[in-house]
Formats: C-alpha cells, structure tokens, sequence
C-alpha cells in the first residue's frame, strides 16, 4: 500500500528501530500493549485518515465555514470525519482507563495523530485542542470539573479551545485585559474581547469549552495576575444535559490564508453581562496552567508542520518518479528521450532538503513525544527528571525550529511540481498555505527563540542545556565507531563544540538582557541545526547497523537514511558558523537599528 | 504624501542619485525628456497605480476569472484600470515617436510600471506580455505585421501572451509538439495545446494576440525545429477591422494560488482544422527570437518580486510603527507602556530583512533595466557591447535570485504582522502568494541557474562574467576611500575574488556537464549574493557621500543606506562561504543521489 500521507516504513523505523517503543510496554502503565496494539492503533488513524479526513481536506480549505444567523456552519463531512475518529476513541487514548482511555503511549498516540494531520490539517486542529484542553482540566480540575467538562471532551461529545490571545496585547499576555467578577456562587462572570481563537464556534461538537485567561478583578498587574477559567458555550445542568446559552458571543470569523477549515474567530464575553466562568486551578496561577496546554499545543505544532512537510515531501516524490521532463545534461539530444525528473541533480537537491527536514522533524517530534512517556512513567525518578528537562529545553524547538525547515520543505514540494505545483489542482499549494501559520501561531517563532535562549537554556543554571548536549555527546560517542559514521561524527562534534562555546559566551552578558536576546533567532537556528544534525546522525547509526544484515527489499530504504544524513551534514550543518559567529560577537547591527532609519 | 507602494525618495535615489538617468537625457533619442518630464511620468503612474490599480487588488485576487459560455469575463474595475493605463499613453512609452510611443527611458519606464505593479501585480500581468509581445512584432515582424498587430497592442486595443508552454514538456522547449502547416496563402496553420498560458483569454481587450512557438511539419528535432506564429483571437481584416474568431479555443482556466486575477488559461490550437498563425522572423528561428521578449519578461518578473517585496516591506513598517505590544527586555515591569514593535530587535531584524532585499533588488532591478538602454543608445559602440553583455550575465540573477530573496522578504512582512499578517484583512498574505508565483514562472529557478552557470558565465569565453567582475571591483576601489566604507569595501572584494576563483575551479570541469552543473543553484545564489552586496556597497558609497552635505531632513534616509549596507555585508554576505566550498569540491551528494533512496 502506498501513501502519500507518510512513509510507513519510516514510521516503524522511528518508532522501533529509533525510538525503541516496544520497550515502554514493559512499563506498568503500558503493560496492555504492544507492537500489535500499537500497529492496530497507527493501521486505524491511516484507514479513518485516509476514508474520512483525506477527501474533504481541499474542500474545508475551498469551503471556509460560515457565519450565519443560526451559528457557525462547518462541512458536514467533517463532522462526519471527526465523528469518527471520536468514535475509535483516539480523543482518550492516551488517558488512563478509568477515564475510558486506552493508556497508549503518547508517543505512539502522536505518530498516530500525525497521520491524521498529514491528511487533513484543519480538521486536526479542533482534535489538537479539544485534547489538549481535556488534558487541562484533567490535570487541574476538581473532581466535579473532570467530571463536567473533561468526560464530554474525552468522549469527544464537547469540543475546547484556548482562549488566550486579545486583540490589543497579541503574544504580550502580561497585558491581557479579560477580567472576571467573583459571584455569589462561587462562579465568576467575565467581560473582555478574545481573537485568533482556534475551534471558537462550529457546529461539529454539542458543546464547546473555552478554556480562558482573564484578570480576577484587583489582581496584579502582568502576568502574575492572570487566572484560568473554564468558559463552556453552552451552561451544564446538575444532570450533566446542556443548560441555557452563556454569554459568550461569535462577534467574527477570521478568513486565513490557508488552515481554512479551522474556524478563527473573535469572541467577545460577557455583552450582556452574563458570561459564567468557573476558575481551573489556583487564582493568579493562570499562565503557569496555562503552560501545561501550550507546551502540549506547541509540540503537536511542531508535528503538524513535519506531517505538512512530510505528505508534500511523498506527492512531490510521486511527481518527480512519474513526470518526464528534459534530458541528463551529459545527452542533450532532442531524439534521446525525456527522463523522470527525479534523475536531474537539482531536483534531487529539492527532494532532500524535504526529505531532510520532514524526516529529521518527525523523528524529533516523536522523540519529544517519548520525553513526555519517560516525564510519567519512566521507572527512575532522574529518568523523570531528565525528560522533563530535556522537554523544556526542546519544546520551542519542536515548534520553532521544525515550522521553519518544514515550511521550507514545503516551498520545495511546491518548487518540485513547478507550473502545477502553483495551482489549486495539487494539494501542495494548500500544504504551504497551511504550514505557513505554523511559524506564527502558538507563540511567533521569534517569541519562541526569546524563550529558549532566555529561559530554557538558562534553566536551573543551564541544567536542561548541559542534558541535551550530553545526551548529542552520546550520539556521537556510539557513532564514532560505526563505519561511514566517523566523519559526520566528527563534524556533529565540532557543532556541539560551537554551540557549546557560544551558549557559554552569551550567558557571560546573560543580565544585559536586551544584548544578551538581541539575536535570539540566530540562536535558535544554531541549536535547531545542530538538533536537527543530532537526530540525523542518530538515524544514520541506526540505519547504517541494520544494513549490515538488511534484506535486500530493504537497502534502499536504509541507504536513504544514510544519504539524508549524509546531505544535512555536508549542506545545512555547516550553516551554524555564520550564526554563531554573529551571535559571539553580539553582533548589534539589528539591535542598534534606530527605527527612523528603517 | 505618504505610499505604501514605494518610497519615492527612495526611487529618486535610486534614479536620480544611483543611477544618474539625467544623464540619458543627453543622448538623442531621449532629447526631448528631462527630470521633470520623467518625474511627471512617475507621478502619472503613481496616480493610477493609486486611484485605478489599487482599489480592486484585493476585488481581483477574490473574484477569480471565470469561463462562461460568452467566454472569459474579468472584473470590470480591472478593464477599466487597464483602459486608463492605456490612455496615458504607458503601453508605448518607451517607443518610437513614430509609432506612437514617447522615447521614454527603459529605465525610467521600468520604475513607473513597478509603482503600477507594486498596487496590481494580477493587472500588472496583462500590460507586462502586451508591451513585451508588441516589442517583439515590433522587432522582427515585416511592416505589414508590425502595422496590423504591433501597432493596436501599442494603442492598447489588442493584449499579447507568450505561448511556449505544453503540457507533456514544461521547461523543456526542446519537447513542443505544435506544429504549423504551410498554407496556400503563405499563413500557416496551427494545431496543438499550450498550457499556462497567462492573458490567454480575457475580455479586456479587442483582442489577444498569442505568440506561439510551434514546429513547421519537417522540421528539425529539438529547439533547433522551433518557428514563431503569429496567432491572434480574432482574423484582421484587410481594413483592419476584427474579422472572424480565429480557430484558437480556451479549454480551462488554471485556478492558482495568487497572481488570480491574471487569467491562465489552456490554450487549444487548431480543434477545427483552422487556427490561423503568420510565421513571425525566420522559419527555424524561432527561440532565437522568443528569447529577446523572454528576456525582457524575465528581468520584468524580477521587477514584480521586488515591488511585491517594496510594498509587503512598506505595509509591515508602518504596522510596526504604530502596532504597540511588548516591552523592551530590559524593561519588562507590566506598569510600563507597551512600546510600537517596531523597537524589539528582532522585528528590527524581520524590517532589515526587507529593506534590504526589496530596495536592493529594485536597484538592481532598474540597473538592469539602464543597461538595455545603454545596450540601444550608448554613445560608443563599446559602451553598447558591454551593456548586452552585462545584461546576459544579469538576466537569469534579476529573475532568479530577486525571486528568492523577496519571497523571503514577502515572508518576513507577514512574520512582523503575526497572526493579522496571516488574516486575509491585510494584503500582505495577497503578496505572499502572488511573490510565491515568481520563483516559477518564466523558467524556474533551477532553470535559470543552469543558465547562469552553463551559458551566461562561459558566454564569448567568460567575457561577461569579466565584465561583472570589473565593474564590481570599480565599486570596491571607489568606496575604499569612503569614510566608514572601507571595511564593507574590502568584504566585498573578498566575496569578490571567492566567486572569481570558484568559477574558475568550475570552469575547468565545464566539459564534464552533468558534474559541472549539478550545483548550479548554489552558483546562482552565491553569484546573486555577491551582486547584492555590490550593489549595497555602491548604494551606500553613494549615500556616504550625500551625507556629508544633506539636509537634516534627509539624514534618516541616507542613513537606512549605510544600516541596509551594513545589514547586508554582515549577516548575509558570509552565506557565500558555505556555497562556494560547495561547488569548489564538486560535492556531488544530490548528482549522485539514487532516486530509489529519496
């Protein structure tokens, strides 16, 4: 069976021979499954993904939902869709049994989920936060809230949203205005305007739950006043039914440039006065809450680019092997035949910058799927520890880094068809719209570079850094050995080195915040690339070990890894130099810029 | 006045200062201008850029052509736009008296129609194959043909096309299989299928007059059996007066991903046996002469991309400097005020990137566009020579890497909007998609650079490539003695002798062609980015200059010269490095990448 949604070869290579996931069944939490469970879970999403997300995915994006007198109207083939992944119980599936979960490892869940990204991305998106904001209220709620709003998500009968951002203060939440007014109840009413908010209406759940930052009316200023609430559409009674309207109005619908089957949209609560809000959590404890969802929400963007860059990366392939054009420049004559395209140099150039980094960023996106696995179950508590940390410190490069090189990868899928490749007749043009918004939402990645220069690689004195390159030492250590390894060993080496000695130069001047941040996106090119050369040249030892004994129906897919490694250390790891040589001189050409000169 | 086309100080600078196109004036043939006839033309086409172009942009990119059973419609704003253009005269502007035109300058031409096509690139694409198609009947068509169809494209009653492309070949011209069968009359008659065929149907004008390549039955294989046809939409008759619909029918519209308002059609010649064509130039000759409106098309696409990138550039400044969010680093208390984005480092980086790339490919661009006015009225016939031979070596750099760099710029003026970038109520994610069009059309960019590097660089024994290198390093000694220029001096006379030696190196395998040009493309980029940074130096050393005696009002802008400048030589100039160790040892990891492991 051949899909152009993801290789599936590549997945049980990332899955088993990378990322040794049959291990985690010996784990108690997993102990009911196994490989076959696992492949029946990943053989479900590809059959749901390709039978219902896949054949209405142009037709979302042709057919933007609308906003009419009686709501906000979406394809009923995507009600149809969704109603079915609900129905195979993907939307709990990682939760513990007793809360009609299937305790599947997240790990295998997001590779799962990918696949249902790659084939329809819009619908994904109502999946992607209604999951998360399930897990929200999971993991902060009161028994009575889990009850109320988490079970309905979780059975994918109410859908959620993260209502954070508001029109005047955009990533800058410190200065989020929403504010909530103790009732006697013990409830709150809130007042305030939101935009921007993913899955804000529709007609594709019974229910929808905001989950919304505001400001407990006297709190302080910043981010240190602001608490969660949980905003459903419609009010819950006693008996679980759905209750009256809340006071949480569609004031707009947001038309987007691709991602157009995702209704965004401008919320406005509490016009009337009326607008009920229950608080998750602690009050003024909101954004760290918070956090938990927009952690979740910035991995699974980061695995929606990789699945964008990766089904475009296999049309673009299918294309390139079928497609004759030109001759070898070597046999130039009009009476030699054309060949497939794929043979000429720079369309393989193009199809390895896509391979490269939609392969490269799914195995990252899984491996950082598995962090959060080892964060709850792994059996030693420093194993818990060191995977948090190693999460912190990789999250806004699974989000920035990836929506980067994966929009990249799109814009060579396109490059690839050419002519076609501009027109609405290929899916590809849709794929680079789509993959577009993946560097601006869930924090732009100039947000996210601030971040892990300012905050992640800083944590606990650098704890979280030292790990990752600890961990990128091992890599190299065990590839050094391992034939055709030891030269991308050594250049991997030489970039951990770089990076090592330029982190440790920046934190020199680290409380000259403004210098110290000045370049915080070269830096998080530098530490993606050299990520990105870590899990290749990780791929590759895999690779180049199984070769060894690999059938011969095997080679090619094995020597492509190797060939996909060896293209990211001789192409983009080399990259780095420039970045860091600005970053350790800090450079200030931008910093200094006086705005009237721009 | 403020625009948010173009900086029109900055195209004064550009004309007046960079360029010193007063100097045209002298010559003969553009006696009859001066500054103020041409600042009166640039007035012109701001003022109907402004008032006819702009308003229906947005209109013309939602309300896509449409087939109909009365043919193609358009949206009446556009034909009325168009009519305007026509009335003032542009569509000739650069002519003879003679015919009607007004000996306007290229140069100076180039830049108003940028203002046009910076509010209108779908409409801009119509009068782009006019001007281009009437100058080349102009050019090689007998007198009879130049008064019958040359003359009412001049007069803007018919529009023209370019008609290379088919399906089954693509780039590969080599491949077209329309043939032309000589009739008794000595017209001949056409049958077979285009693609991609923009203005290949509309109803803006009276007609459409489609220059086709076609193959005259008999005759050689490859280009070398390739003939031009005139094929219009509707037979003149002896009066001149439009005559019966031509054999010539539209079989569909290509939906695109931007560029919608210009139509693109597929073209079917001859269904009924009886597509008209007049053999245009000499049988067999017929790439010979579609190249010189190819050319012409080519250096014009680059133009787009850098007005789209001028506007999208503009559009985000000004977002930028009133969008207020955020706080400095260094002061980050939520008591203090948000400040306009346009302070944080890195949207001052996303503006640098943008500056810098769409007001160096627009002086690049109009560079260009001077030396086909030295090619056809410099003084001495040397002058002459070198001017078409620096244009041969440019062409493929003004249509390839302008493309690139700007869609990087469009990218980074939805990036300084974030989530509103990406909304559809800004028209910076319209010039996104519109730029996207620009790295494929008229010959992708793998295709250019394979022109670059395997005619253009070896053209008369590297007497082109010479010529360019000279009058870099003529640049380089002039801003030596420059105050503040001389270290941007000297990191440009290293880029330059890194790009002499690695042609060299390269040269030397040329006749092992596959290995030659297997990395063509990182040959256009370092060669593109080397011409960048000659022409940032030669701006800036210009703008050194005027500093010392400016006015303190025109400080800013002298001084944005020397930051985009030394943007440029800093973090992008050192690119080059990687690509020329690239190409310097022959890396062959795509040329000899096996499709089977991709």
């Amino acid at each position: 069976m051949t899909s152009l949604l993801v290789n599936r070869r590549d997945l049980s290579f990332l899955l088993y021979e990378l990322l040794d996931s049959e291990e985690l069944t010996e784990r108690e939490r997993f102990a009911g499954h196994s490989r076959e469970t696992f492949d029946t879970a990943l053989d479900t999403a590809h059959d749901i993904a390709t039978e219902w997300f896949l054949p209405h995915a142009a037709a979302a994006d042709e057919h933007e939902p609308t906003l009419g007198a009686d709501g906000v109207r979406c394809l009923p083939a995507m009600r149809a869709a969704l109603a079915t992944y609900v129905e195979t119980g993907f939307v709990a599936a990682t939760q513990d049994e007793a809360l009609g979960g299937m305790q599947l490892p997240f790990s295998v869940f997001q590779a799962c989920f990918g696949i249902v990204t790659a084939a329809n991305t819009a619908a994904a998106g109502y999946l992607l936060l209604t999951q998360g904001a399930a897990n929200l209220v999971r993991r902060f709620g009161s028994p009575a809230q889990i009850e109320t709003f988490c079970r309905p998500m979780l059975e994918g009968r109410f859908f959620g949203t993260m209502a954070l951002t508001e029109p005047q203060a955009g990533s800058a939440l410190a200065d989020v205005r929403t504010t909530a007014e103790p009732a006697a109840d013990g409830s709150y009413r809130l007042t305030g305007g939101k935009i921007f908010i993913s899955g804000g209406d529709h007609d594709l759940a019974e229910n929808i739950i905001h989950l919304t930052l505001a400001r407990v009316r006297g709190a302080p200023a910043g981010v240190a006043g602001l608490s969660l609430f949980i905003v459903p559409k419609y009010l819950i009674n006693a008996d679980g039914t759905l209750g009256r309207r809340n006071d949480v109005a569609t004031a707009g619908l947001i038309h987007k440039m691709g991602y157009r089957g995702t209704t965004s949209t401008v919320l406005s609560f509490g016009e009337r006065g009326d607008c009920v809000g229950y608080l998750l959590g602690r009050p003024n404890h909101g954004l760290a809450c918070m956090f938990h969802m927009m952690n979740e929400a910035r991995t699974t963007v980061g695995l929606g680019a990789a699945m964008l860059a990766y089904t475009g990366y296999l049309h673009a392939l299918d294309y390139a092997r079928t497609r004759t054009q030109g001759r070898p420049a070597h046999a130039k004559h009009p009476a030699s035949p054309p060949v497939p395209i794929v043979e000429h140099a720079d369309v393989k150039r193009m199809l390895l910058v896509q391979k490269t980094f939609a392969e490269g960023s799914l195995a990252l996106c899984l491996y950082a799927a598995r962090l959060v696995d080892d964060a709850f179950t792994a059996e030693e508590e420093s194993a818990r520890g060191d995977a948090r940390l190693l999460l912190e410190v990789l999250t806004p490069v699974v989000k920035a880094w990836v929506s980067d090189v994966c929009l990249e990868a799109s814009y060579q899928s396109m490059q690839t068809l050419g002519g076609y490749g501009y027109t609405r007749d290929y899916p590809v043009e849709r794929f680079y719209r789509d993959n577009r918004l993946n560097p601006i939402h869930e924090g732009t990645n100039g947000i996210q570079a601030i971040d892990l220069l300012g905050r992640k690689v800083t944590l606990e004195d650098g704890a979280a850094f030292t790990l990752l390159l600890d961990r990128m030492r091992t890599t190299i250590e065990a590839a050094r050995s391992v034939e055709r390894m030891s030269g991308y060993a050594e250049a991997l080496d030489q970039a951990v080195r770089r990076l090592s000695a330029t982190t440790h130069t920046l934190r020199q001047r680290a409380d000259e915040s403004d210098r110290f941040l000045a370049n915080a996106s070269l830096y998080l090119w530098l530490l993606g690339h050299v990520v990105g050369g870590w899990i290749w040249l990780e791929q590759a030892r895999v690779a180049a070990h199984a070769l060894a004994t690999a059938a011969p129906s095997e080679q090619a897919f094995y020597q492509g890894k190797l060939l996909a490694c060896r293209y990211f250390m001789t192409w983009e790891l080399p990259r780095i130099e420039h970045w860091a040589a600005l970053l350790e001189r800090f450079d200030d050409t931008c910093l200094s810029a006086r705005p009237e000169c721009l």
